[in-house]
């Protein structure tokens, strides 16, 4: 209910709790392709489990912290994009996002992540957001670099994957930058 | 940023922390005409009181107990309107709202009332939503009447206004009268 | 133990952890009639259920919150009055309260009212008291008829019973009258 | 308002938040003779520093951890009496109490002993009650020893007041020696 | 991990969760003779329970209330040593040990209490340290009698072991007496 | 107290209470330099604000989420080295680490990380542990180059200090590569 239009088709929804039922059966649908990146699909098997991590994605928002948004596409959910801390500190973030794979190639997800850069630099005032992929998710790369950002390096063996370890390229892009490029 | 979009300018927005400056200013520059029927005028001293009622409202919200938006007109935050608490086990919520001077007889609230119980009544599924206005407060009462609202009795010395009490009428309306109205 | 005399044999005793056995016997006795008109009878199976129930009317009490008390007549509890919540900034505060059927008609209710009337205006210096009651309620309802507390409206559709939903009288008393009527 | 009434002048009434005002008086008249054998006299400069104690004895109240009641004589508050705490797993708490310089040597403090010694076996179901007493405060002392209570031991500087240690005398009563002496 | 070492071959490791096994397994080998004198043994059937203890004597550590150490011997946990609680106000603490059935008679707790004493006079700068045993408890009243350690009384009826009370012999040592022996 | 010991002179001394002055004292003598590549120097004004990071390191300790040890040589602090967090779904954690300048040289730090890299990868099972430090702070930069940690990449305007962004080195060591070293 509460969103960011992006254009006329496509919104980021903050996630409420009524949204749990259609956010688990669109994770269900996807759930070979997501699991080969994500870690948590095979703990997420009901709506129930959907509902809690909604939940704590209400209380992390409400404690300033970043949030979750449904994309949504014509009014269904197609994926799930969102700042997973955010450290005032430093005034840096980072952002997280994956999509359904009926709806891939279709730049979705460089619209949303365009978008929350945006309100990351403009709304929030931060000065550096940061985003991790597989090394061998080329899908998921395939967003920071056509938005221009850095590869810092990589994260070696950085996230466990049920029974293996993946490493992690590392992008980021400052204030600066993107100020250049909008 | 994360808003309800009501028509091409008028919008709901959920209050989150960086409204806080403005939200105040906003008030203060009302805050004659508001103090007539708000009790929380002069504890608002600051844009640090303001800062702390939106960070209770964002818990509210997190908790799924009702929400505050701000009503956002042109891009400038002109009033405030949120479900005070709901009760789910009864299935029903009350609604607030104030408007700035400036921004009076325009039509504002009546759309914004009409939106959130839209949501009420479509997304959260409630069955009942309650407004209270003080007796003498006509333009506050003039809203439900105007949406055809039943008035359900007066609720006496229901409020403390700095320094003395105020009756409040009563207003509802049921989920199978929001159906034939819409 | 902590109680409130009201007469020789009556008194209003503040629920502790150890009456939970003695309280769910109680209202198992009188199901049947209560359940016509409590939403919380069918939850209440075991005296566990209970015992979490006298604890969260301690923390209640603990809070200044109001408070929930047993009705015991010649040392055994015959009821539960108490107030549901106190809302200090308002001064204001509703009552609620049920009798086992096999003491009905004998004016316990009334007097129990009376005495947390008077403690509500003269210890704890509210301003206004309420009570509601189902519109069908008849036995409920004489309550505050018979103590003179004005009919102020029917809320509709207030009160979620198991399969259906029933409006509600509501009545209040205040200070003043309270006063005169002493 | 809650009370335990233990003879037609004399009850112990439960604490509560709009009993800090007098509370706090009487422990101010009496602060000269209460100080030589209390520790918390001189932080309880106001009714504020008393109304946080009752609210802390409260918590401990709902927590059914013990309680702290007046000692009401003819509608006065006269001294305090509570449990300090309680041990569920050893079925023991311990008592301590204190009087107005204005009413020693009229027997409350013995007969508000005896009550609440009653209420810990009869209806908490404990099994042992220690009172523990600086070894040079006589009057204290007389209570547990005009009852009968057991002199274990002495606990070597078991409690810092002010500016020095003192001693504790440490008397107990099990539930078998109460029902005797009863 | 974090240890204060008392000689080449003994010392007392502050318990961390990844000791949770290992201390299980002591505990399991020693369950007879354990169970005589300690009340916690039959709840205490997995490792899972022994890592519940180690948590919440994490959590005793962190707010400065006392901790418990495993009693090292070359390497292998062969009991437990610790203050159940420190008295602030009054400068005082409680030590609590076992030791396992295979390691008796070498001198350990009587090297690991008068570590701890030193501890608790020196660095914590505590007046008061009591230890209590059961009256027929001869291996654990030896650890006090032979620090020389004051008897101050016999607490009767003091603790629940499974099915019948126990009376505790109550020792103590002030740290002027520490200075003397040390 | 609670130490680990790393040869007879140095050991890693888990932070407690009683450390804040002595801490303080320490951290005030190096102001100058610490101030150079830390944050929150200037906000460490007083025994009280070391006192708070202590307490607050003993969360972190009591929730297994890192800890904070002095290091300690002769018996006197003189740096600081701990976890930030352990991230215990990815088995991984970070190292943080500053000395005094009057014992900077010595070797004392490239010791104090080996043997916390032995606790991470031995006690903890960790498989990663990654230091993070200023591209132009050189000393902090030669202990993860001497232990021959993997440089992964360059974390731009990572950290705020004071006025500006400094870009952070990131250095990683996984488990395998530890044991081969070790």
């Amino acid at each position: 209910m509460f969103s960011i239009q992006i254009d006329e088709q496509l919104q980021l929804k903050l996630l409420q709790e009524y949204d749990a039922e259609e956010l688990f059966t669109v994770m269900k649908g996807s759930k070979e392709s997501l699991r080969e990146w994500l870690p948590f699909i095979d703990s997420n098997e009901s709506a129930e489990d959907t509902l809690q991590f909604i939940r704590s994605s209400l209380k992390q928002f409400s404690a300033n912290d970043g949030f979750q948004t449904a994309i949504v596409y014509k009014g269904k959910i197609v994926g799930v994009i969102g700042f997973h801390h955010i450290n005032w500190q430093n005034k840096s973030t980072s952002l997280g996002y994956w999509l359904s794979k009926d709806y891939e190639g279709l730049g979705f997800m460089t619209k949303s992540v365009r978008k929350l850069l945006d309100h990351a630099f403009h709304n929030l005032k931060l000065k550096r957001v940061e985003i991790r992929a597989a090394i061998a998710n080329n899908k998921s790369r395939a967003i920071p670099e056509r938005l221009g950002m850095t590869l810092e390096g990589v994260s070696r063996q950085s996230e466990w994957l049920y029974d293996h370890f993946v490493d992690h390229a590392v992008y980021s892009i400052l204030v600066e930058e993107w100020k250049i490029r909008s």
